[in-house]
């Protein structure tokens, strides 16, 4: 991605049905702000996240992610390999973060990489111009009742074209709605660029400026010829990268979503730019999920379910690779736990697109924030494969061998060394040399010179003087001949995720809260997918009480369930907190662990499963196996209810706590 | 770590017989230069390693990894995730990579972290004190025949201690010795340290300088209070963080080996300063492996075998949990691959510490650069979480119920309020808050005052002026109090292990080369085990000819057998080049997979172990398990050669190829 696609929040914040009804089961208001305070108090509360070097008060922008978190994410990795890497044999490098100048230069960052920043004039503190004009729209539609509807319609349109505004047309629109920072009211200064990369310096010298890297693609470019050699020279092929990128955000804002650093996972895939069809579309040709095409964007509907095979078909997505990939993303984000409902494809405008881009759609994700894009998907053309060519002059090119061979037209300059000889003598290498070095245009030239006066002066260049060439000293012809194998820029087909987002994204859609029985206090569940989820599950032992022998026995087969499960490699935790286990299994709920192994015995056990809240009792010998043929898929928890009796939590011991 | 304890090639590079041996089996040859010229053709002829923006020639000290070595790698990342954070329930977190100074300066990085360097004075070309000098030993040492046995010995003692000399006698050194600048024979300036940091800055208004962190601890301790809280107040526990790391270094040489990005695995194991028994020593307590006490360095001997048990006993290693993480790491590396005579740990030298550390080894690895420090294990004390705590105020420390409560003397003020309301009046609480806030010296103080002249004059910073105390207004006293319960600062013990380094030492213990047998051509193999290596197998369709129906149907069997290998979550790789099984073979060798699939047949497959070249015949249905069942370590090789048919190449239809 450049400049111009970053990704922004897009201006389609009106919340459609599902969302409404989302978060409003979650916690029983219609109100986005109230769902994310619930949310966020897990969030920050249960460590998912934590601000970056918050005892130093850190600074805006940067988050870390705390255990629980970083297991999301994590896991959300291990799948996004399984799904796109091991699947298509794609290859996997890695490139380093720290990147010479002379590189982003090469890929248009240095130049275009930018925001449009204005400053307070007088304590000089800086804003987002886009940011405050956006504001003061919505402030204006929200709030002032007295203006017309003409005005309304103004803002509105405003809003949509925002991110493609012109720096001219920024500053013309603070003047004239009178925009001013919006802490001090003081007036603003005319809007300028602001690069987003980190800047550093290279080597000791201070010679070599470097930059911390805006995206993990252009390695992969600089990589092209390598990679292509690594596949014994065929195409397609994809090579990916996962790794953190670096945005110095003018302010940041909406938490997790917009920060300074991030995880991108990014796929280059190289193609043959005058054949796009996949092998393996067929697989994804049926899907059918919600789709915003262009027409549709402009002509101010919504978007709609479309089957995906119909899309290519007709042409609404450009090509079968890129609707491959828009499959495949779909089928991804789904798996995760993303709800079908609130993801949707939509295509970028025209004027969104950058000039040599095919077609791009982006995988937006509804939230309490609106739609938030968070993975991109374009066919970007020859593009950066030329961009990084024509800087450094290396070939980045792909051969073929043409199924007919090709007639070309092809610059034949033969020296005739017989009146070369005597003419030149010790110098003849020099000049034979410097007339086969002639290229296309120079040889025409001399040809029809030759043809018109018989000689010409020809600076040789390794003499450092003019000699005079005659007519019988150099023959010049072009001659037609078959080719049989040429050479060709491939295309490339870019999807691109923000996991940051993905991460996010996917807490708000899995998040729901719900009164106790008792209902005096509220209960969080984040309903993650077995597979996605921080933990496979937690193991209690039951405690009776402090004295008791028991505690001891439960504490010892707790171990050994541990041990078992750590070999089999499922990751779980132990809490043996004197608390009750129904507070414990609140606990557990609260982070998202789908299951929980309660040692209420000497020889059996019970497994609870998060969502149903059921329980079955199994023998100590038998917990980990059950709990791993569900973690490698092999069951799922309606095998494992049919296959093991029921326990009620009422007849459990765990209820006398 | 900090600056003091920065990784570098550690001064004793006398090869051991081991060494000496892997280089003569390896090429032939008991030269160094020439094993490493063998294994680099491969590193970067098979993309292991790729150099960093090659094609924009890039700048020195940063490298990519290509897809071979980016799988090896990854599949060391995932071991140590097993090994260390799985087994240990460790909690793993992310924090970012750009830095503010303000952490840094706590660390200590910020004054500390730096390089000695000098330049060239004419040409201002920048170079490290450190190596100019060993350079200029080692030269003299091997190539000047005439100096004195006195000077040699002189020069090997400055070898050792090179490391730790001051910037005043390295400069002392290079003027003494009359060092110049190696690329030009000029003077050199005198030395001055240059720190190591990339420097950047944060947001837009340049005013927020931050740093690249140079390791990933600081990011933990920062969070030490939400993971102890997140750990349910439970000490020890440790938290890990594996990520990128940054040292702008001065003049990168060696490789991979030392570079200005690269991959951190850090552990900090929080520990109580009065208990650093660990729970299961005793499972690596009969261990022996090479390690070099301080003594013996000091002493001129070399590293011995002891057992990790005795070693602790006798105080050697200075706790149980140090020596738990030494047999760990030990068990670790020689899993991977490491050859365990070419390993050792290393003690660090009383001067090679930092004054707050409590002991420190390093997993060192002999290679043909000589010994490579690739993990350091040190207990730290409570230095870091102090540091922090200090510069931001926040008390970083852990809570504890006493078994016997303590006594304690405490400071008891009691203003007395009959007193001082009728002589302060509307200013009476400003009096009563400014004496509570009293610390206990100048409590004491006020108390002698009051006690020998009666009267006091004390300074109310609220009322911002001074007030007369009198002796029955305040009573001063120190109590004994029986406390049950307090806090303290954990010790921190850190395993930090330098990924990029293990995965080159690696490839330097598996890598070996051995003439074909038609004696032609050298072939190399990389025995990488399994679990670490590129890929686990390689499926090759045998190639009859070109219009053979048979290729047809075996590359229709090569991809059914390569969904099945996909399904099942291994690696792999189709190999359709039309050249022989052989050569196919020794592609396979080179990467160091250690098995091959060939589709020779419709109904069977011949499965090849890289080392022993043996091979056995499986039916097409059960390659794909008999592989899963070798990958999840259910199966070895062994028990595969015993299950199922040998199969002779020489009498397979390859070998007709």
């Amino acid at each position: 991605m450049v400049a111009t696609e970053q990704p922004l929040l897009q201006p389609f914040p009106a919340k459609s049905s599902a969302v409404e009804s989302a978060l409003s089961s979650g916690n029983g208001s219609h109100n986005p702000e109230a769902f994310r305070q619930a949310l966020n108090k897990v969030l920050y509360g249960r460590s998912f996240y934590i601000p970056s070097f918050d005892i130093h008060r850190g600074v805006s922008g940067l988050f870390d992610y705390g255990p629980p978190g970083f297991n999301v994410k994590s896991n959300i990795l291990k799948l996004w390999r399984e799904h796109f890497v091991r699947e298509e044999k794609m290859l996997e490098i890695e490139c380093t973060c720290v990147t010479p100048e002379v590189v982003l230069k090469a890929s248009g960052h240095v130049d275009k990489f930018t925001d449009v920043m204005v400053k307070d004039v007088t304590t000089g503190a800086p804003y987002r111009a886009d940011h405050l004009v956006k504001d003061y729209c919505n402030e204006k539609l929200e709030k002032d009742v007295t203006i017309s509807a003409e005005k309304a319609a103004e803002l509105k349109d405003l809003l949509v074209v925002l991110e493609n505004l012109s720096i001219e047309d920024l500053g013309m629109k603070i003047k004239e709605y009178g925009i001013t920072a919006p802490d001090t009211k003081n007036p603003l200064s005319d809007p300028y660029p602001f690069n987003l990369m980190f800047k550093t310096s290279i080597g000791p010298s201070g010679q070599h400026t470097g930059y911390m890297r805006p995206e993990t693609a252009q390695g992969i470019f600089c990589n092209f010829n390598e990679l292509y050699r690594y596949n014994g020279k065929k195409l397609p092929f994809a090579a990916v990268q996962v790794g953190q990128a670096f945005r110095n955000e003018i302010s940041p804002r909406q938490g997790p979503l917009r920060v300074r650093e991030f995880t991108l996972a990014e796929i280059e895939h190289f193609v043959h730019p005058e054949n796009k069809s996949h092998p393996k579309f067929s697989r994804v040709a049926k899907l059918e999920f919600l789709m915003f095409p262009r027409e549709e964007q402009v002509s101010g509907q919504s978007a709609k379910k479309l089957c995906l095979g119909e899309a290519v078909a007709k042409g609404t997505v450009n090509n079968e690779t890129l609707g491959y990939f828009i499959g495949r993303v779909y089928l991804f984000l789904t798996r995760l736990g993303i709800d079908k409902d609130r993801l949707r494809f939509r295509q970028h405008l025209a004027n969104e697109m950058a000039h040599y881009a095919v077609d791009c759609w982006d995988a937006e994700i509804e939230t309490s924030y609106g739609w938030i894009e968070c993975v991109g998907i374009a066919d970007r053309a020859a593009y950066d494969l030329l961009a990084h060519s024509e800087k450094t002059g290396v070939a980045l090119v792909a051969e073929e061998k043409y199924a007919q061979p090709k007639e070309v037209e092809k610059l034949v300059i033969t020296p005739v060394t017989k009146e070369l000889g005597p003419a030149f003598k010790g110098n003849q290498k020099n000049v034979v040399e410097a007339l086969e070095a002639m290229n296309e245009e120079e040889a025409m030239k001399m040809k029809a010179t030759l043809e018109s006066k018989g000689e010409v002066e020809f600076y040789v260049c390794t003499l450092e003087k003019n000699v005079t060439i005659k007519k019988n000293m150099v023959s010049i012809s072009k001659e037609k001949k078959k080719v049989y194998q040429g050479s060709f820029t491939p295309s490339v087909i870019e999807p691109s995720f923000g996991i940051g987002r993905i991460v996010y994204c996917l807490c708000e859609h899995c998040f729901s809260t719900m009164p106790s029985k008792a209902g005096d206090e509220q209960l969080n569940v984040f309903r993650f997918p077995p597979l996605v989820a921080p933990k496979m599950c937690m193991v209690f032992p039951l405690v009776k009480n402090q004295k008791n022998q028991k505690n001891q026995q439960f504490e010892e087969k707790t171990r050994v369930i541990s041990e078992e499960l750590t070999s089999c490699r499922i990751d779980h935790d132990i809490d043996i907190k004197g608390i009750s286990i129904g507070k414990r299994y609140v606990k557990s709920d609260e982070l998202g662990v789908p299951f929980a192994i309660t040692v209420d015995s000497e020889t059996s056990v019970t497994i609870r499963e998060r969502d149903s809240k059921d329980q079955v009792r199994v023998s100590l010998k038998e917990a980990a196996s059950v709990l791993t043929s569900m973690a490698e898929e092999k069951m799922t928890w309606q095998d494992v209810w049919v296959s093991f009796p029921h326990h009620s939590s009422h007849s459990s011991p765990a209820a006398d706590e």
